[in-house]
């Protein structure tokens, strides 16, 4: 059907939300034309940290070893200074986690790291998948014309030295902004920015290599001083960021056009960390640049041309969620479009792109704006507020208050999307009985991330972390927590392993939601591909609360012949492995810590989880239909009639 | 001095030992040639299994990453296959950790991985140190003649297609043969293989990717059926690599010449297999081979040609030895010949390479040929032994036995080095009452390795694995324990400070064995060295029982203005992080796991190892010069009074 010149997406825009877009949708097999206007990735500054939540993201699609080979600074605390009494300088007055030990994460820290490494990483992945990006050219016009239903969105694109040097136009059946806050597209669109409560910054942002006695330098540290405040951030290669504020809406004679050398920044720098000294031996990196904040007013218009990343949300830097957001926009959208080109959604799930995504980004400014306000304001020190505690003793100040309570937000974990076609709640069409809520039957949260947990793959008894068994492969996750098979001495199969057999029983029916959307035998998948064994939109993972070796002896009772979980040989696992958050499971012998971290007890329990890792809804596991039947609901809100039946492009 | 014909060193053969040796020795700035006869790295077959603790070593290279990035397969479970009863085929009896709990292992599990992978790690390391492999050139000749008493051995080499394709001839200070079982060098030193009790075998080694319904084909397999013996060992990219025992000494009628084509080893483990079914997708490495067990008589004649790896042992391939005991031979000699050749330690020390290495290379033949033995006799059955206890509840057999008992020497932790000048024991010419003995006072033994253990670093707050924090760079490691600093509510600092104090103002005069090795004025490294900040020859780490918080706000009582412990601004660490083998560091605000760990109390403790990991001597932390003159007492035994003061190549 495509000839050259029609393709799947026209991707504007080489950072993080393109990048992420084009990564995923290459790996299902669509057709990309990607352009970015610079003529090589970037090649200094502009880092965010990766946030703790993202780093699972990027470790879900395999590409956290390539980043991690550049030996990244973590920041797993942040340090707190301010003015210390009688001009004294500046004193540490605490140190919080980045991401506290109350947020269950796999890798709690922040990953700070050179932005062009980053881009690296999903070049050489998209790459393999035969896409790349087309540089320096940029995006002159675009229309959603209709003149070809299944591409009905034509776009211009031209070399940036102009279109002597090259120019094409091509039809697409989605364009996606990925241009950052000055985008086109936008801009011809007409989507207006919103500016509710505007703050706007004018920073100075300096990478380089120092010399200092400070003996936080490895640390991020927020400092606020008589002279000043300043941001530290570790980075790679010994270098450090400073983010310094030159100006804020907040200042009594604001002036957004306020600037700053290089050695001015360095000057007020040195000022601020008195009594420390700071030398630089090298700078990679100086910038000034004033920023407001701001959000898009709409992400889409038709449902064809899309907006995300800094084209929809601008802010100050310093929270660090720049790169994260737009990593989540995109991830947000790639399967979406996913799942209605290949029919197995209808096109309405696109609908939903916006409200999650705007949600998120809303949260992010309104943090962001409370935050760079606080950060701007030197608070008092410990001699002018009276007060004869020590320092560690102080009343928390305002700033750190607002950094602990967004602590959750910060690491990415606070991103919660709200109740719709996939994120179950009781208004939700599908009204089975057997959905389990929040708190009073799970732990887990629909729209917000599966808590991890550390299992045994049975195939090897390999220690694996269940959140990330299945990759980013565009699949439904359904992890079918089995319970305890065996609850007296009796060696006799509980209802648990009874209720696991009839919904392996309902899947296997034809008309199913599971078998609808199967491959066509002609399609069938190797004999060793381990995640789409029936399906390419659903993987399965079965757990037990058995010692591995008990299930491996056990297997036929428990996934007896023809047994559907069983055809995934590589995703049975015993939930055998003590975790130091589930005290019980420390005990010698004991199981279930997998268990109870989702909130299940011995009868286990189904959790649904999106093709981005959120979790869909939660079933819990009976005898008879009922499981089935619920599920079968729940995946109506959102699947079409046809027999989707891809096949796999891995 | 070095002329283009003037080497440091002369390595032949660049297998495991070759290229690890070359690694190190390229590091520290050694000037090295190094001929292999082949003409690439290994391209098929070969491989070996990584052990647990050569992965310690390869992560302390740094190499880790690039071997991971391949996704090889981690066998942390053993399956044992045995005959059932009433001609059923086989079933399995039971499983076994292959690093068991009670052994404290960073990574439990056998890392299996084509062999070219690994040699490519080292070969890209090397190459990043100014080295690399000539191909494919032969030695030819090599004379101990001494004309020149820096440079005393001549080497001839060649190419392999003979001298009008090139040959050298060059002299070198050392000449290392990593030539494998038929090495030249050792032959022409008339060093005989010593054969003690010779077991020899024929082996069938082939390498696919197979279609089976058998349950482990993932797991590593010791099968023992009515058909045969076979041993099953996953590998990456879904290949598995089979063993087949064709003919063992052991047999009545052993013929050393039997051999078995691909077709014929592949009938014979599908008969092994049954009732399993057996099919190859492909078959990437065939091979049938004699192996007899022998040991070199010597490892060096002359401590200026040495011999290492399978030059020196060689024995079945089942153990998963071979690979492992090559890079622990070389890491062994690397750090000798680097300290003797800059001045540190006197030429003596390398006589301590052939006892230490060869004592290792005798446990393992002595475990092979017990292995050996057992795996090629068939165990009775349940029936046959008139039992009616299930499988699992079976006698263990006495294959199954010795594999436990072997569990300790095939992770690589059995290995245990004598006592001598570096490994203190009672004898040792150090006398001082402080050094601390096993298992009284220490948990720790000489000449073992550092028992791993997690703790925070106060410079940025990460998380991270103690025994690592100190790469392979050639220098001994002192790990200074401070014990708990205070011990009651009165923050008035405890013996244990002072002690620590003692000891940095013993280790800052002038005439100690610190500072007599430390680097001239001229030489001072970069500010931000971490870890040679004094000396090429000595990396400190200090450790507190006290949440990081606190250290970093006590910092100048701990570590006070001067302390020479505070100059390794990056190796200060908190001893903060819970661990689930010590259940009293799991209580909330706990600190002191790593010192338990160690055996150490509230009163801290020194730690000293040697730079290849493994432990030289324990000693008590006391006020006064006591610790600092067992320390130098310790280190007297092994140095030079000249004054050793490399320049590091970092």
């Amino acid at each position: 059907m495509a000839s050259a010149d029609k393709y799947d997406i026209v991707i504007v825009g080489a950072g993080p939300v393109g990048l992420m877009l084009s990564t995923c949708l290459a790996r299902w097999g669509y057709k990309i034309k990607h352009i970015d206007n610079r003529p090589e990735p970037t090649a200094t500054g502009r880092a965010d940290g990766i946030q703790p939540r993202s780093l699972d993201l990027l470790r879900n699609m395999g590409l956290k070893r390539a980043i991690m080979a550049h030996h990244p600074a973590k920041v797993y605390e942040v340090a707190f200074w301010d003015p210390a009494a009688g001009n004294q300088g500046i004193h540490r007055t605490g140190t919080w986690a980045s991401c506290p030990k109350f947020i269950d994460a796999r890798y709690p820290f922040t990953t700070l790291l050179h932005q062009g490494h980053i881009e690296q990483a999903f070049i050489g992945d998209m790459e393999t998948n035969g896409t790349s990006v087309q540089r320096p050219w940029t995006i002159t016009d675009f229309e959603n014309d209709g003149h070809d239903p299944t591409y009905p969105v034509s776009v211009t694109i031209q070399h940036v030295d102009g279109e002597q040097k090259g120019k094409e136009t091509v039809r697409a059946k989605y364009l996606f902004s990925g241009e950052g806050a000055r985008s086109f597209i936008r801009e011809r669109l007409g989507v207006k920015m919103d500016f509710g409560d505007p703050i706007s910054n004018v920073w100075g942002v300096m990478d380089g290599v120092v010399r200092t006695n400070f003996p936080d330098i490895k640390m991020k540290c927020t400092i606020h001083s008589d002279a000043g405040s300043i941001m530290v951030i570790p980075r790679e290669d010994n270098m450090v960021r400073l983010y310094i504020q030159i100006a804020s809406s907040t200042d009594p004679d604001f002036n957004p056009r306020k600037t700053a050398t290089e050695k001015e920044v360095q000057e007020k720098a040195k000022q601020i960390l008195k009594p420390y000294y700071l030398e630089w031996d090298s700078v990679e990196w100086y910038s000034v640049y004033p920023i407001g904040q701001g959000i898009a007013s709409k992400y889409t218009l038709d449902e064809r041309v899309f907006l995300g990343g800094d084209c929809c949300h601008t802010h100050s830097p310093k929270a660090g969620q720049g790169m994260n957001t737009a990593f989540l926009d995109a991830a947000n959208l790639a399967w979406k479009i996913h799942h209605v080109e290949s029919d197995f959604s209808p096109r309405s799930i696109l609908s939903t792109y916006e409200p999650e995504r705007k949600s998120v980004a809303q949260n992010l400014l309104s943090f962001d704006a409370k935050y760079a306000k606080l950060f701007s304001t030197r608070p008092p020190t410990a001699g002018e507020i009276g007060s004869a505690h020590q320092a560690s003793e102080l009343e928390e100040n305002d700033f750190v208050k607002t950094f602990k309570a967004g602590c959750e937000f910060t690491s990415g974990y606070g991103v919660a999307y709200g109740s719709n076609v996939f994120n179950w709640c009781p208004s939700h069409s599908a009204k089975s009985h057997l959905f389990l809520r929040h708190p009073e039957a799970t732990t887990l949260r629909t729209g917000r991330i599966l808590i991890p947990s550390t299992v045994t793959r049975v195939a090897d008894a390999n220690e694996v972390h269940l959140e990330q068994e299945i990759p980013l492969n565009g699949s439904y996750r359904i992890y079918i927590f089995g319970g305890k098979p065996y609850r007296d001495s009796s060696n006799a199969p509980s209802s648990s392993v009874r209720a696991l057999q009839s919904l392996a029983q309902y899947l296997a029916h034809p008309k199913s939601f599971y078998q609808r959307f199967s491959f066509l035998p002609s399609h069938r998948v190797s004999h060793h591909e381990p995640h789409n064994v029936h399906s390419a939109f659903f993987s399965i993972c079965t757990i037990f609360s058995l010692p591995r070796p008990r299930i491996a002896e056990r297997r036929s009772t428990l996934l007896g012949a023809g047994n559907l979980f069983a055809s995934y040989r590589d995703h049975i696992y015993a939930d055998d492995v003590p975790d130091i958050r589930v005290p019980e499971s420390l005990a010698d012998g004991a199981v279930g810590a997998a268990h109870a971290k989702m909130g299940f007890g011995d009868d286990g329990g189904v959790v649904v989880v999106r093709p981005d890792g959120y979790v869909g809804c939660v079933v819990k596991l009976v005898e008879g239909s009922g499981t089935g039947e619920a599920l079968e609901e729940y995946f109506k809100a959102f699947t079409t009639d046809g027999k989707a039946q891809l096949r796999p492009n891995l």
